[in-house]
């Protein structure tokens, strides 16, 4: 049950953008501006970022969503998501992504956590400052939505179908929001 | 130093939303929401929020901030931000207040540590629905900016009377982006 009264067919944050469409414009435009926005990094590899930054929080709804988006992107796949969650040191990434995903593994934590050398080793193996900025707020982003999805108990789906349908969504769609408003996911 | 390069004539949050505009758009968009929109929450006890979620991610350049702007608010004052950093139970607080900050306390921690118990704690106390949301939504938003700021490693003013100019902008102007771009403080 969540802790305010939310739209029954709507789940996790579709229920919240819902309930309070002022904040959800701006929070949407960020989201579409960083994940899908232009960049150097691909949007499966923006996307894992997010994925990795709900799991640590332990958020099933968001690494879930992002978790099924990643897989269903260009690069992206449940045994490089399974092996980023296993250890972050062997997983088949390039020395790149491996680096700003452990930049995320801190910021996770707390900013503070961040040293110099983490920065200095996503530059060496050929980050820009973007992609570093781009990273960290990414993985800013989603420390605010696991706590907004979990701390206010959207109600999750009872059907594993409605991520692959959800991650079809944001994949295709993007972070837009319908000018018609939200409307509950047609499961196959 | 920060990790990045950012201007060097602007600090902490500033430094960001100057690096990347298009970002700093609807993140301001959702500050000025959440915190100078209409609102039956005052804006002390919103920037209060963030002040309490900024000292608990010992996030200094956000604290100090936002800890001015509430002072220079009606209703805020120093005596209050010590109280509740120091012990939440005997704040000089109404027991709405002290409800919402306890949201905030552990929506800090992890949406999931938010119970049942701790929003019918703040419904008996007179809280809303959308006072609960707003105050799961700033505390997360405040997750987000003190990662952002920290994780980047920003400047730190060395004037604290920095605080103080700072404090007095987002009190009179608010949180919107400035027209022709960030400047540095005017400090007297």
């Amino acid at each position: 049950m969540p802790h305010i009264a939310l739209r029954s067919d709507l789940f996790g944050i579709t229920s919240l953008l819902d309930f309070r469409p002022e904040t959800a414009g701006p929070l949407c435009e960020l989201t579409q501006l960083l994940l899908r926005g232009p960049s150097t990094l691909s949007e499966a590899q923006r996307e894992l970022i997010a994925t990795y930054t709900s799991y640590l929080n332990d958020c099933t709804f968001c690494q879930s969503a992002h978790g099924a988006a990643t897989c269903q992107l260009p690069g992206g796949g449940p045994e490089q998501i399974n092996a980023v969650k296993n250890d972050l040191d062997s997983a088949p990434l390039d020395d790149k992504m491996r680096a700003l995903l452990r930049i995320a593994q801190k910021v996770q934590q707390s900013g503070r956590a961040v040293a110099v050398e983490d920065a200095e080793a996503a530059r060496l193996a050929g980050a820009t400052d973007l992609e570093i900025h781009d990273t960290v707020l990414i993985t800013a982003l989603f420390c605010l939505y696991n706590r907004y999805v979990d701390g206010l108990a959207t109600a999750l789906p009872a059907d594993p179908a409605f991520y692959e349908a959800l991650g079809k969504r944001i994949t295709t769609r993007g972070y837009t929001m319908p000018e018609d408003g939200y409307k509950p996911l047609a499961l196959k």
